[in-house]
């Protein structure tokens, strides 16, 4: 069960919104308007987009800190794949 | 005259797919995909969006470069405002 | 007690690397060095950087599934502060 | 001739100050403060550092514009390679 399923209602409200963020960018190029304010709505994008991600992980490591409860090495587990999944964000 | 004329067909070639991929989100969490699935997928998306910015950049940059054309205080006042974008970038 | 008293060694040998390669660095300047390159090194410098937090990071995510153990309250707590910890991170 | 010429003692001095606060994050490790502290601190550094390489990029780009100067081949060159440089920092 994904750590998600309490907040899945608000979540897919957050990607619907970016949804519109992108194609408000869409309509941005279309409309030929100037390139650095393309910019900073892409970088309103970026930002909203990684709310997301970090409201995600937030919901994870909750659900890894009830799921593990005192079993090390599944703890252990579930935090080297998370790790891994910030480390993912960090770069990208 | 926005510096992404040329390529104005190839960056909303760009940007559908971000939405495309954006929608492919909403979809994983419709189907409880597991947490750290749709968090790899954000960081694609994420990754998309930010060579996007990068390719929008790289065009306006070129686009500076020609139009100050050796008039110092038109390059300044260009270079100023596009890395203030850059900033803007870094810190989404 | 931090939780990276295990590796302390190791992560006290990183940081030493980094100053010296934030020593490099002025090296650089000092000698000149064509921007380009200097900026090459300076993603190498803050990569690292940001290495080390992911390690540290991991480290005491480790530990918050150990100090909670089931203890919810003190378990939500620590994730709400290591959330804070990672939006700081991707903002920097 | 590299681009930072002009600001080369300024961008020094940044580059000891960062220097320090590598320094200083090695002292809170050895005072085994609190990981999130330590994080927080690790943020701090990577924004200063991050603000050096946008301070180094901007005065680069202001001599691309002048070099350039309506040498079309030239400026397309310089581009190119400062827009790889931003890339390398984006993803560091």
């Amino acid at each position: 069960m994904p750590g998600y399923t309490e907040s899945k209602d608000q979540l897919q409200a957050r990607l619907r919104r970016v949804e519109g963020q992108v194609r408000g960018l869409q309509r941005l190029v279309d409309e030929d308007t100037y390139c650095i304010d393309v910019l900073t709505q892409i970088s309103a994008v970026d930002a909203a987009l990684r709310r997301v991600a970090v409201a995600l992980l937030d919901d994870h490591l909750r659900h890894c800190v009830r799921d593990a409860a005192g079993d090390e090495t599944r703890g252990d587990a579930l935090i080297t794949e998370a790790t891994a999944a910030i480390e993912r964000l960090l770069k990208s």
